[in-house]
């Protein structure tokens, strides 16, 4: 599914939110994929970025009526995953309790973010937790080209689809692109120069991080 | 997600078609995975289990009208992968143009294959082919309890969620099964000692073959 060039490889383009919308539009409409598709393809990804096995506790502060999420809040209940009615506004009880924060707000939501209660007071506290932060996508708060003006600094980011462009301004440790499934032609139409995945991998972590 | 007991172990139970039909239902209502979203995790632990890379050429001789199936369609359709208007019949024109052969007519559709057209003729020529069939849960015209009389010999079979009894039948040289995704208490009400999946595997061979 991969493009193959060698050494010599361009690196991969960055999208403006536009051409992300654009991507995702074309793979609903015109490839057909489903949106519980691609969000089991991307978690599936996501997964494999952020460990080989872990055992989560989900902090969902605002559960929203579509019958998707809702059905994917219920897999997630039925699993016994447990799920934090709080996020604990001391920090040290944060970084005493677990090893990571994934940082999964997705789309429309993270950019409301800022500003808009609960995920204000959730942001300033993850500004000042110790462990890592593993930010999918869009670092909550943060603007999908502009990125981020003092909001949290995530140590991991997993680009979903393709890297957007506030992932330039990304400083952490490990940059992943969870984009193996997209189609060829979706590749050479917004010109990604996906990065090469290896074997069977759905998630790749990109050359040179940017720090 | 998986279970973890030592090297004593039980092996993995083989469900009858009833209790087949239950954990899918179970899924589907209780749990609320979408059929969709299983398809998803299904095709890409199948796609694990029988290579690393490949190019598929796909035969699909009765197009479904559900819309799910169609989109499907569509999405293999638009990522060029080649679909045969015609099997053919000559055995060697098959084992000369490709390396393997992936048997995924799924359900209720494999069961009624037998004696059926198109599907009885396809089964006569899949009997004759020397290249590997891989099969996807229940092999084209096996009974899902039964197993074969006289029908295909698969070489791989990969069972989805759990084996089905028919696995017993199975003298192939290697059976995988992909169930990781399935949450513990379903795992423990069927009672499915299901493998261990080593770091993140989503699909795992058995270790004593059936032969």
């Amino acid at each position: 599914m991969s493009s193959a060039p060698g050494p010599g490889r361009e690196p991969p383009r960055y999208l403006s939110k536009a051409e992300a919308e654009a991507i995702e539009k074309e793979l609903l409409e015109d490839y057909r994929f489903g949106r519980q598709q691609l969000i089991e393809i991307w978690g599936h990804a996501c997964a494999m970025a952020v460990t080989k096995d872990y055992e989560p506790t989900i902090f969902y502060p605002k559960r929203s009526p579509d019958p998707l999420y809702r059905d994917f809040t219920t897999q997630c209940e039925k699993m016994d995953i447990p799920f934090l009615s709080y996020l604990p506004t001391e920090v040290q009880l944060i970084n005493d309790a677990y090893n990571a924060v994934v940082d999964a707000v997705l789309g429309a939501e993270a950019e409301a973010g800022e500003g808009r209660e609960p995920c204000a007071a959730i942001l300033a506290t993850l500004k000042h937790v110790r462990i890592p932060i593993v930010s999918l996508d869009v670092p909550s708060g943060w603007d999908v080209e502009a990125g981020s003006s003092g909001g949290i600094s995530p140590d991991v980011l997993v680009s979903l689809s393709a890297p957007k462009q506030c992932a330039r301004r990304f400083l952490g440790r490990q940059h992943f692109v969870a984009g193996r499934f997209l189609p060829y032609d979706v590749q050479k139409k917004f010109e990604l120069n996906p990065p090469e995945y290896p074997g069977t991998e759905c998630v790749v972590a990109l050359r040179a991080p940017r720090q």
